[in-house]
């Protein structure tokens, strides 16, 4: 009876944090996303030398500000949530932490202020934030085409690994040292740099062997660049089609894919999990009620 | 009745200089953009010591020949045009005062010469004048093809930014100021160099770690380049099939869909609204006439 | 009555020369090719001074049988075509002349030798010759697609142009001298590197705004790449698709497609046009017989 | 008679070494697997000059270790064989052998040891013992996509080589050897460097018309890259739209593609083909049984 009270806020407050659909949360959310914008610009100034020198008090403190603003924060989603451990110990957990802690260390330590610049791994948030997949059309053809891709672009970028890794060890026995290939790992690197296509030059074969053979991995580069590339274009395009092809030929709209529902932006004040269906009434994880905790 | 003869040459000059379907208009479209390369050229080879050094006198007088001309074509455009104050805030518009205006200055200030170089902002008129979208085949699937995945590819864009600035900040604590990460802005802007595969070398890791980290970004790199293309060529892909498919399964010609009627060059001498269709009478816009201004 | 056995050896040669269909055709056209290839590797092997000074004799000689042999070739194919200014005026003809003429200069004027390297355009005739294109695949729908894209990736290429020109000329504007941005053209040059996202890095901007639009600069880049190969893909995928579509839907095995025909390498030795259907027995163009002179 | 007990471990050590469908064989593939990455980790540390001054007797001790193991397989791998002459002249039996060689030849001749690090192409065997095939999805579109699209795509490399050779002696002839483009072959091998957009900025023009070529080039470069991944993508769509269509249009459950059935890991023991059906008898090419040797 003692905990109902207490329950209903946090009820209030889970909504207002973790959910994005109603108008409290909105506010929410661009109002964390724009401080979360201004934190990495202050730290981007600070980590000017120039910039640092003329303004320091007035950046120092700013990142105080913003500092104590992301503990409450963070405070606020531990207590909200059911299951605090889960969210501790979950991705943005870990990074809401990390983007926290730094700053008090540096009271301790000198020289953890730095890793403040952790901070800018919030900026994964907003792909949470601005839901970027809606973006993106109606139905969410790229997201499945670059989710069906995914294994084989793995498989194939695990392949130019193993291409590489031959290349560079081949290469770090043809130039040797003279030639900047100083050891096998350092080989490897500038094999990844060639492959693909980026091309630093600040390690360049100049050996006439080690140019031929340097020739024959940019063409080959040139030749399995067109691999990754050809899967998206494809698996993309059967994803229209076939969505072409059933709104074609079926004449009553017929219920959509599950892979184009609309996904709405709860997350389960139990399990934090997401991905539930815009009507949805339960966790499809847990089966705790999805809706406000009502108040008796 | 002061103004109708007023209003005739207005009308005829209107056409001559917003419109490229009439042999006048032609014309002056295509010495326009004869001026338009001449000029650029002349600020090129002003911009080069050596040239400047020879021909400074020819030059000069060459150039202020074309600020004059493009001077009374930009005083021609106002007073012939109905809404003028729509004409000056255009984007050509203020392209057309950039082209002019620094020389002018350059007789009060020195210093603002080298800002005639803007004046290469005018080539983007050719893609209106030559009207390109026309050569790039009877239809105009690719323009629809880009525009469709506009949205798209600007989103992944965004996402591109968002992983070089956490990349970016990432390195600059790794590879620290020895190896050229002097702050964070630099360090996204090698992350940018590197993930678009551009690679310029200026800053390169040099640490092991930083290597490491940077091979991975590479690899990631090489992995989405695919994306892009791949939406490019599937909303392509659907665009054509879907252009085959009707001409192949209706018997009897249909009228073209819209977004393949050739539209002309005209611009409404009202509100400046284009693409009007071939055959249009009255701006689809404010509904002002299209036709040359009859004089009674 | 003097001239036909003189065209009788005519019509031989010419069809040894410009065929390679027929047993004496082909083995003429592998030792041209090995000859072709020989010769350009005498060439780069000159080009390198320490190999240079060690074999400059034999290279020399080897170079003088070569040089005449090509000059053998080129008369040959002078006499034995109806036309023989057609010939000396088209592509290969002058590229013929252009790989013998320098090593005759060299004996006149110093310095003329290094022009024998522009012997290397030969390889040209590689794709002659080998007739690349059968090793495309059965039909062509690859050439057909390359065909049928041109028209919009130059289209294309051209508006990267531009952008070049403008983007060079604002970092002109931006970057200045310091950095290595002399002058417009090279400008230019450094948003060509950039857009291409080759990077070479001889140029790269160094203050903080010019670095900013650089980046800006690899992101389009990035974003465009994708517009070619979009349609490269998207065009090929079309051809094949019909393909597909008119063997599966058609029960009875119809005449080939004309873009399909085995085209034979004859070269129709009045003027010189190629392309002829593999039993073509006069020229499509100026109805001319292909066939062997008879000799009465 | 004698032979028979002899043959039975045999053909048990066959299965086990050879094969990766049995218990005992995937274990035999797993160790390995991780003795040979271990194998590769060692002789990358070993090239790392600091690691080696402090690990030196462990790295030669494991490294010692690692190489007889590596001998023992590579005896039990031709003992096992009915044909061993096929298996040491065989691609992975010549990698097996470069594997293990080196280490022995460095007690006699100095300096061989880092050939060790050739030991790197046994990581080519990781793709057959992952079977990554397997990964890349339930059929082998993408497989028999890249294996359609080999020869266009060799084609197409073989033509970049030439417009590299014919640009790449153009640029010997425009800059010379000031900007370090000393001779033809540094040239052509500049001239993939920039085709390929690697661009490593070791080599670069510095000439005005030298800058204009490359841009070119580059130009040039960016439309042609968009072949190879129009072909790659182009067949995988058309492989995949194959698919889908006879899954829509068939009722029945027809017999899988035979490019789809699922391969066994076997190979025969008699004359090493692999590529069997998985409920293969008899090896497809040489008719020996596939089944364990039974014994009497």
């Amino acid at each position: 009876m003692g905990t109902k009270p207490y329950k209903r806020w946090q009820g209030r407050l889970h909504e207002i944090i973790y959910e994005a659909d109603t108008p409290a949360g909105k506010l929410f959310d661009v109002v964390l996303l724009i401080v979360i914008i201004a934190s990495i610009l202050l730290v981007m100034l600070e980590s000017v030398k120039s910039i640092d020198a003329q303004y320091h008090m007035f950046l120092n403190i700013s990142e105080w500000i913003i500092t104590i603003l992301f503990t409450i924060e963070y405070i606020l989603r531990i207590v909200t949530v059911k299951k605090p451990l889960k969210y501790i110990t979950s991705f943005y957990g870990i990074i809401d932490l990390l983007s926290t802690l730094p700053k008090y260390l540096s009271l301790i330590f000198a020289g953890t202020h730095a890793l403040v610049a952790l901070r800018a791994l919030r900026l994964l948030r907003v792909f949470r934030i601005l839901k970027l997949a809606r973006f993106m059309g109606a139905s969410n053809h790229l997201a499945a085409a670059i989710k069906s891709s995914r294994a084989k672009i793995s498989v194939f970028l695990f392949a130019v690994v193993i291409v590489a890794t031959i290349f560079g060890t081949i290469m770090y026995l043809v130039e040797g040292e003279a030639s900047g290939f100083n050891n096998i790992p350092r080989s490897i690197y500038w094999s990844i740099v060639t492959l693909t296509t980026v091309g630093y030059g600040d390690i360049a074969p100049v050996t006439p062997l080690g140019q031929f053979i340097a020739s024959f991995i940019m063409v080959l580069g040139y030749g399995i660049i067109a691999v990754p590339t050809g899967i998206v274009s494809a698996e993309y395009t059967r994803k229209m089609n076939k969505d072409d092809a059933k709104s074609a030929t079926v004449p009553n709209a017929l219920p959509p894919h599950p892979s184009e529902v609309d996904l709405n932006s709860l997350s389960c004040s139990n399990c934090l999990a997401q991905d539930h269906k815009d009507n949805a009434k339960f966790c499809h994880k847990c089966g705790h009620s999805l809706e406000l905790q009502p108040t008796k």
